[in-house]
């Protein structure tokens, strides 16, 4: 008999999609989060430790859940009021989800677009969290080599999520801070003409409106340009609109949904939606994921794939009682956009002290902060740098614009929402310093007119001249004015 | 501008796998759901509906979890006492899961298997059910096109979760009633010289211990030959081990886990086991899948694929009170057991009343019928006329053999833990109906010597002679005796 158990590679015997590193996680996006995770910032224990800004979490308003919870007991299955219910919950593994469950995500959706459009719960299908929803359309829409357009900067999860087991490509739309981002025909064309080109079949268009990583809601021309887009090429348009109930100021919200329902010349079974709770209602633990189609073929796959990752019956059973409760919502909603929008202000007024200016924002739960001045010159190789002694030295973890495949470099992705006031606090104030560290150094090396980039970041030369200086960037405070005087 | 909305198929714009019908569901296993699901039994309100009798599904012990959770209301974050932990769990999202999740599953499957395997709780990887777990397994260890070979009869459901969204193919280990559908090396070996001599890599060997349908449990030679055959080929073992709980009955059970911890020679590199609380438990609502791989990249790789079924964190943290209570796992093990061997020694003695003989069978949640002698020729035709008489005259929704893939037409699974004890009487009352009329029917028949197919079916000529009847398909009391004499 062969003695066995001699060693071989993993590469022969595993499968590409295992030995390849086609889920993105290699990227400076998810390495921010494994610093935080060596050394995570806590008030009494790790006061020195990273603080987590990476993370598009929404706590702020979880203490109305919590009260919510302790006045219904009934709506759980594991208290004295509901376990009366386990039985047929614990049982229910039906991929069409409770019936309760669906209706009540439909109307929760209605209202965190206004009551502006309807949601018919038949159309509703779970899947495991957005990740979960973004991969079963990337499969039901697109064969393996086929490509979606997407505009830059994009979140890098869809890396893994749109391509990684599907072999669907993403190819990028590229967006330039300009005009705020804004996708534009113009680039639509340029994309689509470059996939044609490759010989690429581009299936479909995905946007994430509100914007993750900008905090911007997309205007309604911009919405009809894409839905209009996709129609005359035949196409699909996936809207990831898992910030919409993020919308904390003007302009107001604008989904598709409420797009195709005044285009009488839009070909529903091209439009598709993709939400979940974990942002706008912050329990992204319980992973909560919607695939809402207008296409009954897309409705009827999405339900069967539906079976790798569904809503624990738990889940659903506690949330139909929750996102029933129309009083609940309302309320809900309505103090999670006000505390969301105080402490976006708290954060940019505080960075704006210092001279750091972001992406004007009205949504989610980040900045777009735009650390371009900052930069030795415009390479992702200086955001890296950059970013690298944030991470090691301040000891914050924000996200590299090029971890979103951002065109331009110098721009950061900064969470907001998933710390206390104190946390907040202190993350400023490390800002703060930082930026006089580097105000210091500046002004030293003005003097020497010598630069160790070995052991510091530099300025670059146009700190030092504040006349060129643009009149939002330079606050009265802010310690650069004095540091280029 | 060109008006849009025209109609087009499809299959233009969507992907192969949504309009191919890789998934599955046309198969007489699902249609018989279907039917259930049109026609419901209820014991008031529809009492003449069809009976459930395809579903696995372990209803028998709830009772039990109920009780724990009245007396546990802090295990859970919906309670008056668990609700201050409400907000860490919501927010938590970590792939890894809960580590006193994994801990309390790693023990509790230690449990399951009498204390004579170890598990690692850091090699416990989430996955939406054991339909998610499979998948997870099929995309990490093969490529599309290559193939498993799995032992017939074999669960349906994986052909959705094994071949759909991978492009993995199953290739039958045909098995046979003769040694009790047990695999023989000279099977494994036919099935994979067959692969080999259509180009195809095999990459590995499923098994589902206790079999899912037979209701048995596998022997340690067995397991030891599968073990050797997947070393000497250099291919992965692949154990669903999710009946592995319900094991009620000698001889005892045996996991892939003990076999390899006594073989120095085994690659531990290619073993790997799927695992979930949906059949152990009783709560396939939950959607607790487990991969438990013993190779590494496996591990770091399925996890990464977790993100898309992850369990709710208010189900781990729920389970991980529950499973980490041994005095409790102690005791519903073994009471759930003991009440599975009730129900099954209820319903088999009621088949054998009758003249209808199972699979010996010492665990699952159904049992293997054997239904031969009641088909008029040995043809899967003949098993699906049989089956819709079934289905449709004696309302009983039962599997036929042919939707596992089973060689020989004329087995059926019938499940029997998903229902109450007057379910189940009710379900057996019609079965020993069904075998008065059709025992009439043969008897009418044998008078006349005319035969009208089409409007009944009618007995296979063998069970018109007593004599060639086997002593155990004939009890004393059976009307087939009687009918045949």
């Amino acid at each position: 008999m062969r003695i066995y158990g001699e060693e071989h590679p993993n590469q022969e015997i595993l499968s590409r999609i295992a030995t390849n590193d086609g889920h993105g996680e290699n990227s400076s996006y998810f390495d921010g989060w494994k610093a935080y995770e060596n050394d995570p910032f806590h008030l009494t224990d790790n006061p020195t430790g990273v603080i987590q800004m990476g993370l598009a979490e929404n706590q702020l308003s979880l203490d109305l859940i919590q009260d919510w919870m302790k006045k219904n007991p009934q709506a759980s299955i594991c208290t004295e009021e509901g376990v009366s219910e386990f039985k047929a919950i614990a049982n229910f593994q039906d991929y069409h989800g409770l019936p309760a469950f669906r209706k009540a995500i439909a109307q929760f959706m209605e209202k965190v677009r206004g009551g502006r459009a309807r949601f018919d719960p038949d159309r509703i299908v779970m899947s495991g969290g957005a990740t979960g929803a973004q991969e079963t359309i990337a499969f039901c829409l697109a064969d393996p080599g086929e490509a979606f357009l997407i505009p830059t900067p994009y979140y890098p999860g869809f890396d893994r999520d749109f391509r990684w087991r599907t072999g669907v490509q993403l190819l990028p739309i590229h967006c330039h801070s300009s005009n705020k981002f804004k996708i534009t025909q113009a680039a639509l064309e340029t994309a689509y003409r470059k996939a044609r080109n490759s010989h690429i079949r581009v299936k479909g268009i995905v946007v994430t409106k509100p914007s993750n990583p900008l905090g911007t809601t997309m205007d309604r021309d911009t919405l009809r340009t894409l839905v209009s887009f996709v129609n005359e090429k035949r196409m699909h348009l996936v809207c990831d609109e898992v910030f919409s109930g993020t919308v904390f100021d003007k302009p107001s919200y604008v989904s598709v949904a409420e797009v195709i329902q005044d285009d009488p010349y839009c070909d529903r079974d091209l439009i598709h939606i993709a939400y979940s709770l974990s942002k706008d209602l912050g329990v992204p633990g319980f992973r909560v994921g919607v695939i809402y189609s207008y296409n009954d073929a897309v409705v009827s796959c999405a339900r069967k794939m539906s079976s790798f990752g569904l809503v624990s019956s738990q889940t659903q059973h506690l949330l139909a009682s929750m996102l029933g409760d129309e009083e609940f919502t309302t309320s809900f909603l309505a103090t999670s956009r006000t505390r969301l929008c105080g402490r976006r202000r708290v954060f940019t007024d505080g960075l704006k002290r210092v001279g750091i200016h972001c992406l004007d924002g009205n949504a989610g739960l980040f900045c777009w902060m735009d650390l371009r001045p900052l930069l030795k010159e415009a390479t992702v190789e200086a955001e890296l740098r950059l970013w690298r002694v944030i991470i090691n030295d301040v000891k914050l973890n924000i996200s590299p614009g090029s971890s979103f495949h951002c065109s331009e470099p110098g721009w950061f992705r900064v969470c907001f929402a998933n710390m206390d006031d104190t946390a907040m606090k202190i993350a400023l104030r490390r800002i703060e310093n930082f930026v006089y560290r580097e105000n210091d150094a500046a002004v030293q090396a003005k003097n020497k007119r010598k630069w160790d980039e070995t052991l510091r970041l530099s300025l670059p030369r146009r700190f030092e001249d504040p006349t060129i200086m643009t009149p939002h960037l330079m606050s009265p405070h802010s310690p650069l004015v004095q540091a280029a005087t």
